[in-house]
């Protein structure tokens, strides 16, 4: 028998070209029916009721909220389809349901481009008091659909958490975290983890994992809870995205560094063989919640080291920023953060400090969420310091190891005549004020060069170097040559390997 | 000093409200500038030279191709934002960085909405002879970009490829792969391991993500390539979308399970506690190159499996697939899809039957990539069959599996009137018309009951059971009652156990 002609109505115009010859073909779906759209031909002679304008309006920019926080994009027909060649009912299928894929037929047979868009949708929340019973961010501050937060209040389902800390965390807030739970009569199991450099690998994913599964969550109504420093969020935000291909998780930080900088992202990740974070992804959490009241129990360096991070972004974006650094940042380090309700002198900089901190790293995160986009701002700072934050651990902390390069990069500006001797001389001076080391024995000539030789190999053939441009401006350069980075370097080395005596004792 | 009001006015309207009041900001970029936009409110007073209908239609439905199909989507700035109320320059940006999240301010602080959507872009490829050195697609199949395509084929840089290869297939087709790598100067490193469902683990993922590091892979330009089964793509899959946060990777499928089903969705997936995919992302392939002359090296029974995957997309979309399974099906068996030609009786029926599987299961899959929607057609057969797998391992193949859930469910389709007696006995004749089993004794109503359970537990408390309504289309339902469903078992029984000599011979 045959094959009919109907039958194969869908691939027709794909048996097996003569000739080389290229056709490109559209399927839109619009309510219930699909079109075949063929490329590049004007719009005229439809067919069908629903022209292709109309199917544009209808489905431009409609979003489909899925709770917990992800969310469905609905793509857009691209301006230069036009015709509509060939249409064929669908039983099934709505607006919703919208996506496209272009089909091309060429002599080796069809191919298929698929383009499907992912809505992340994730919220930053500032909350006070967060261990307090009566505070309820915790337990659902993270539902945006009203009728699954409905749900959630009603009491009908019992309440289940699980919670990874961190040993230190666990040991100063531990008790404060399980008394929240049960006064909410909130079933739970909380785990309690050494996450260090040390410990960030996969064996520790898989431990975490493994209790996951005994304890049995739900991946749809059931977030998993990260309390501690950005490490403990990188791991459990690593097992969440694996487990059930995503589970959805909370970061709650415990560090000024995580508070303005893992907090507000979508990374996540362990290292791997020596090297740091080699494997992870870039599933945001469905909400961080950010308690400053943590950070009072951190060491005095701890908050240095989270002023690197915050510095950054001042230094790249905002004029503002650093000239609240400069001026406050004894203060900051004083108080570690806690002025809630500012004091004649330093209006709340606490505040205005985290806030204005996390907004310029959201908008650099934001719009690059998956790292596509290769020149960013905020690797300022993260040229050099890899190689020597690995080469040296644990003598420096992160955000050490940040302002250590930075301050060299700031002297490359400098050479490069994009700053002035007085700006530069700020720069320095404002990390010298929050307790950041500006100079390092370990950050030799040739460290600087192999780092940089890595950042080659790693973006794209591009040094893709961003220098401060002035004072809370910056732009990404690759034209540094050697020479210029070799009179920055003596020019750093003259002027700030004099001042050993300002550098943690760790040295 | 205090704090000078032009330094805070970016966070100005956030300074710790006395009362509890909620105030939408959104932030919106237009080339340069950034707009601070007050939700609700009527678009009036415009103090900018840029308006924000302007901002919309410059920043409405822009895509940004930045290498390896993977791309970022371009958000649109939502209807309801009316009023820009401020605005502040920012040094750097350009249309391209678009995006958009909002600000709301409330007693507890701050609280900021990201959305952030990500634009996944995969190609799935028919090709021919793939293995033949001057078949070029598995050197540069998958590169979209033509300047990426130019620089990759002018030659000025070495190629290099690192291979993962199921131990199987490397005896098969071992030698061809390494002479094609070797007749076109790549430098490569091929891995063969073994790839079943027992050693699908994360523990081979590590394996090979150390093989691949002493490799030494340029995340951006070397693609790490799969050849194999589900089982080999799907670890490969999940290897590559951990390395560095996500590597390229192109899949080759080897089965025709395989060529219908792993090659076109993104999911991947190693078991963890016996239990399967337990753990996972959805990171699609840059792309998936199809040759069906694979297809002839595997066994009939295999054959059989992979059209009980192709069975269910004809059953839930597409009677036009059904009919040619209906009366192709033997043929296809018995020439093990390698009718490239076609014969006079048959047309090029292994042609169409492949090219309509993929385009039914691509319309299903790309709008719902992350399965955030969990009414899946897609679905059909993995309701019962899970349970049922894992049960009888290794007696049942996955597809065999798949078939005896949905022989069942034509039964409980036909009880709920949804298909006629004469629609049932044709789909029941259809597969065995194919050689698949449609019933098993480990099938038995308790475990059905029970893996119905589960279904309930992981698809937010709805069964979804997708069943057909016709030949061809179908709907889902959750509505299903227990004495419906135990009369179709009982029918079913009745109907299919007294067939047991035409099941596999390992029962």
């Amino acid at each position: 028998m045959p094959v009919s002609d109907e039958t194969f109505a869908l691939v027709a115009p794909a048996t097996m070209p003569q000739k080389p010859c290229q056709t490109d073909f559209q399927l839109v779906r619009v309510k219930n029916t699909w079109f075949r759209i063929k490329k590049g031909e004007a719009l005229s002679d439809c067919k069908d009721e629903i022209t292709l304008s109309e199917a544009k309006i209808q489905v431009r920019g409609i979003f489909t909220s899925t709770g917990h926080g992800q969310q469905l994009y609905v793509s857009v027909a691209k301006a230069e389809l036009q015709e509509i060649e060939q249409d064929f009912s669908r039983p099934k299928g709505n607006l919703l349901d919208f996506s496209q894929f272009g089909e091309s037929v060429s002599e080796g047979g069809i191919s298929w481009t698929i383009e499907a868009p992912i809505y992340f949708c994730y919220k930053v929340v500032e909350t006070y008091n967060i261990l307090d019973p009566s505070n309820t961010t915790l337990l659902w501050g993270h539902i945006t659909d009203p009728q699954q937060l409905e749900l959630a209040t009603s009491g009908k389902r019992k309440l289940r958490r699980f919670i990874v800390i961190d040993e230190v965390v666990d040991e100063l807030y531990g008790s404060k975290v399980r008394e929240y739970f049960e006064e909410n009569n909130v079933q739970h199991k909380i785990l309690a983890l050494p996450t260090t450099e040390e410990t960030k690998s996969m064996d520790l994913v898989l431990n975490i994992l493994q209790e996951v599964q005994s304890f049995s969550i739900d991946r749809r109504t059931e977030p998993i809870i990260a309390i501690g420093g950005g490490v403990c969020l990188d791991i459990v935000g690593l097992a969440a995205s694996l487990y059930r291909r995503r589970t959805p998780y909370i970061r709650i930080p415990t560090t000024l560094l995580s508070y303005v900088d893992a907090s507000v992202g979508a990374k996540n990740g362990v290292n791997f063989l020596q090297c740091k974070n080699k494997l992870g992804g870039y599933t945001p959490p469905v909400a961080s919640f950010l308690d400053r009241s943590f950070i009072q129990s951190i060491p005095r360096r701890h908050i240095s080291n989270g002023l690197g991070e915050i510095l950054k972004m001042a230094l790249m974006k905002h004029k503002g920023l650093f000239d609240l650094l400069k001026s406050h940042g004894k203060y900051l380090l004083d108080t570690k953060f806690q002025s809630y309700s500012g004091s004649a002198d330093h209006g709340d900089a606490a505040l205005q400090t985290t806030r204005i901190a996390i907004e310029t790293m959201l908008e650099e995160l934001a719009p690059n969420l998956w790292e596509d986009d290769l020149d960013r701002l905020v690797d300022f700072g993260h040229l050099i310091s890899p190689e020597l934050e690995m080469r040296v651990l644990p003598s420096l902390m992160h955000g050490e190891a940040v302002n250590i390069d930075m301050a060299f990069m700031t002297y490359v500006a400098y050479a490069r005549g994009l700053i002035t001797a007085e700006e530069k001389e700020q720069i320095i001076q404002c990390m010298r004020g929050l307790e950041l080391p500006v100079w390092h024995r370990g950050c030799s000539w040739a460290l600087i060069k192999r780092a940089l030789m890595e950042r080659l190999k790693h973006s794209g053939g591009q040094t893709r170097m961003p220098l401060p441009t002035g004072l809370g401006v910056a732009e990404i350069f690759n034209d540094t040559n050697e020479e210029t980075l070799e009179r920055a370097y003596k020019l750093w080395v003259r002027d700030c390997r004099t001042v050993l005596e300002e550098e943690p004792a760790a040295f």
